[in-house]
């Protein structure tokens, strides 16, 4: 049983970033590293977003591959880590071979540590 | 190590539906849907439920599973989707053969979306 | 899938102990358990803490193992249930032959339930 658990819990944590990780990789140069927002509300009840990040709705994410590059990592975030939106991303993304993560504790961890975020115009 | 983490992701989300599956199921003529709130707190404390829930605690489900009928899919939500009350409900309704989902976001999720509740009689 | 869905459920829960069996085990004589706070925070950030428990920041438990028990099982827990951090530190302990557990629902629920807690000297 300790096996199954050691597993289980690797397997978990292969599937997140966090937020230290995502910042150190955004500031090297030529960063690989891409934040996807993959909530499906429109810009008006977002309202801000990560910096930097690109708007990519879940809804819209399979039909809109061909927008992303596969030399890239994407990592993907909801509004917080108890929303299923952020796996469904992550398994969208994985399932065409993407390199992808979800983001540890959603975009409500990341306001939370008072990280760098921007408005959207609406 | 992606195979991996796609069966893991599968399986996960397999355990939930969200609040816009259950809604239109619910408003399906005869629909086979039913859902639990199996929240352990007297009513005094929960105060309200999702509208047309069936109240369940999660502490007397395996004691009342002859209540609930084989031909019907229900749907469990607790509190919130950080506890483990809404797997233990459903790990014990897969285990009795019935069709069972946890409420993705749960209670606080629904809330959050201004869905309907009703308030509990005390 | 049923059977993928029940061994996922039943591993899941396998990782947590809740509160009431973490209070009804620290109350016996010689309780072998032990609460280890894993939050990364300094005293001035985390203010309190669950009552006697130890601080054990998950950066510094990998360096730290050799001050633990193999006799006692020990209860992680970090800020909330959304975070990573608890699941990173159970799995240095279970990868360590730890008996170990993450308490459910965190700090937060622990103090949503108004169980004992203590401020910690800055």
């Amino acid at each position: 049983m300790e096996k199954a658990k050691i597993d289980f819990l690797k397997t978990t944590l292969s599937l997140y970033i966090d937020h230290t990780t995502v910042l150190a990789k955004l500031q090297q140069p030529n960063s690989e590293f891409v934040i996807l927002d993959v909530r499906n509300a429109p810009a008006a009840i977002k309202k801000d977003q990560i910096k930097g990040a690109i708007a990519m709705p879940a809804k819209d994410l399979g039909s809109r591959l061909s927008e992303l590059d596969h030399r890239k990592t994407y990592v993907v975030y909801d509004w917080t880590a108890g929303t299923t939106l952020g796996k469904v991303a992550l398994l969208t993304l994985l399932s065409a071979d993407f390199k992808a993560y979800e983001l540890s504790c959603a975009l409500e961890g990341w306001k939370g540590m008072h990280l760098p975020i921007e408005a959207l115009s609406i």
